[in-house]
């Protein structure tokens, strides 16, 4: 039996303020919901209509489909949904390769760049403020679990570089081929706005300008998307380190 | 003015079998819009808040936001709907690299391997009749015109593999290391479905499995997205070709 309260609250949490106030954000899903449990993540209720779920009782609601559809964002409603609470903000190592995202607005985006730093080691990624909330709601389900394993931080992005001394890579159309030059085993790889590409502030702190050549006949102005271009750089910088 | 018939035409072509039907399809905004407008498709008619755009006046009509808003798909529509031709279909060319796409669904997906084609200069896709149909309107959106530029089959996907006497590769968790296997520079790259990957009846006729390793420190089952898969691989493909 759901509260109109805890209605209320669980809806809530699809805005990133509601989620900054309470602390809290949702996974929907048996598999998403079975990697956050299994995780540092602490729980704080799981909503599910069946009972295949080991938590503490006092954690747990048995509700109907009717009542899931009710406190669900999907589509289709998944059997499950569950609240965490937003953990406290690690330090950010910067011994190995971490990644650096300049207002990357598509939540799809930020999911797919978080499930391929899972895939590649990178355990960092460092946001501008103007980049998605990583636990928003469509991040989290785009991450697949992935943000259990990988750490997500906001901060002033500007300051943050020019405080921390390593190699700084930022991804251009004019750079340098990322297949000719040499590549480092640490070092912060920043990616642009989807739109715009890194702004003006950023690029000035950049001390290797690098380029995913083209191999089309076509004359054409298009890049690649954001995602796609991490997952390329991210091959080449493991593939060589 | 737009007639009821008019916007009865547009709204149906969301759907594929109203796309075979009329043998149309719709692009909206103005940097696609211009793209097809350069490029050998054929215009049915423009409908615009504004004349900017050059055409043959009978195949043009300026219409308000408001009726804009009547015939777009996007949640915020943008100053142009086009209404387009499916072009015939062209001949299949294997001489170069071509990627083949088993029951890949999501539309997000298929638009982003398109836009990956179009950038590593890979002019042909042959799809299973299973996956998502390229003139669906979130994979035009989604393609940002590279749709102009490669080719889209769709066929008996292992009738043309077991007819074409090229080597086939396809990405499995369990495949030899790309970095370290020799690529050719012609052959058919094969994608699998988002959930179940390559179907069996497929991988029968796969003469070389690939892999992406990982480079995470932790156990996980996930794998990459099929789009950012597809990137690593065209990347590694082109790299070396």
């Amino acid at each position: 039996m759901l509260t109109k309260n805890q209605i209320k609250l669980i809806t809530s949490l699809a805005q990133k303020k509601q989620r900054s106030k309470h602390q809290l954000f949702t996974v929907e899903g048996v598999k998403a919901v079975e990697e956050f449990l299994k995780s540092s993540y602490i729980l704080e209720h799981l909503y599910a209509t069946t009972d295949n779920f080991e938590v503490n009782p006092e954690r747990f609601s048995l509700i109907t489909a009717a009542e899931l559809k009710k406190i669900s964002g999907l589509t289709t409603a998944q059997e499950v949904l569950a609240v965490f609470k937003i953990p406290n903000p690690k330090s950010v190592s910067t011994e190995r390769l971490i990644v650096a995202l300049d207002a990357v607005r598509d939540p799809g985006n930020l999911g797919t760049i978080i499930r391929l730093c899972d895939w590649f080691g990178v355990e960092h990624i460092v946001c501008s403020d103007t980049t998605v909330d990583c636990f928003n709601p469509k991040v989290v389900q785009a991450t697949m679990g992935s943000l259990t394993r990988v750490h997500v931080h906001y901060l002033d992005l500007p300051a943050f570089l020019e405080n921390t001394k390593v190699p700084k890579f930022g991804a251009f159309m004019d750079g340098a081929n990322v297949y000719d030059i040499k590549l480092p085993k640490n070092g912060i790889l920043i990616m642009g706005n989807e739109g715009s590409g890194i702004s003006p502030e950023i690029e000035e702190l950049i001390s290797e300008r690098l380029s995913i050549p083209s191999y089309s006949v076509h004359q054409s102005t298009e890049s690649l998307n954001v995602a796609t271009a991490t997952a390329i750089l991210l091959s080449e910088f493991r593939r060589r380190g």
